[in-house]
């Protein structure tokens, strides 16, 4: 999928939510938001899905720099990190790449989410 | 900015919070996940900023359709709405334009996303 990272883990499911909350952490993001959306939808549709995770990751000096130069960037934060189940057991992670977003919508914001976009690629590439 | 729909309300910042809610719900929007960008900014960095929440709605059927098709558009889920204090007092709220992030990243999901662009088209024009 465009606009996104990605990578596959040797990890189940659970580990890698560890590994992913901590490894964003090394890179000043906290998790300030989470929807487990297996449950959501078993909830809300009574559908079976397979283990889905959204997390909303913010680094709070990078999020203030972007709302004071361009107010409306919130409808672009905070930034998704997706971890899920693949068929095989194996974690993936998934994040959004917020120069193909927040750069591609506000060209201003460039420098800013470019730094975000090295930070989330630190994070997938250390993680195994 | 880019990627997004906007419109200024005649009410007041926590009036526009419970006309919003409402009217997602009329679309069959849940809000999903709220951040207090106000209250982060206050509690992590110590500054000071506007009224400010970013809401995560969210169409269950539809999310469960999009993530039927394709499984990694969780990282563009949920649509965000923000609301924000305006300097004269007034609320604006802003939507993600969905036809813009997830159609463009994924255009074979561009029959859902036109879906919901109408869905939170309806809601900005009908909010007073």
């Amino acid at each position: 999928m465009a606009f996104t990272m990605k990578k596959k883990l040797d990890a189940t499911y659970d580990e890698a939510l560890v590994r992913v909350t901590e490894a964003l952490k090394a890179e000043g993001f906290g998790v300030l938001t989470q929807i487990d959306v297996q449950a959501t939808l078993k909830e809300k549709l009574g559908v079976a899905f397979r283990r889905y995770k959204i997390l909303g990751a913010c680094n709070p000096p990078l999020a203030h720099k972007a709302l004071s130069a361009t107010l409306e960037v919130g409808a672009m934060l905070p930034c998704n990190v997706v971890v899920y189940e693949d068929d095989d057991g194996k974690a993936v992670v998934q994040a959004i790449d917020p120069m193909k977003t927040i750069a591609a919508a506000e060209p201003g914001l460039a420098q800013i989410a470019e730094t975000v976009t090295q930070k989330l690629g630190r994070v997938l590439e250390q993680l195994r």
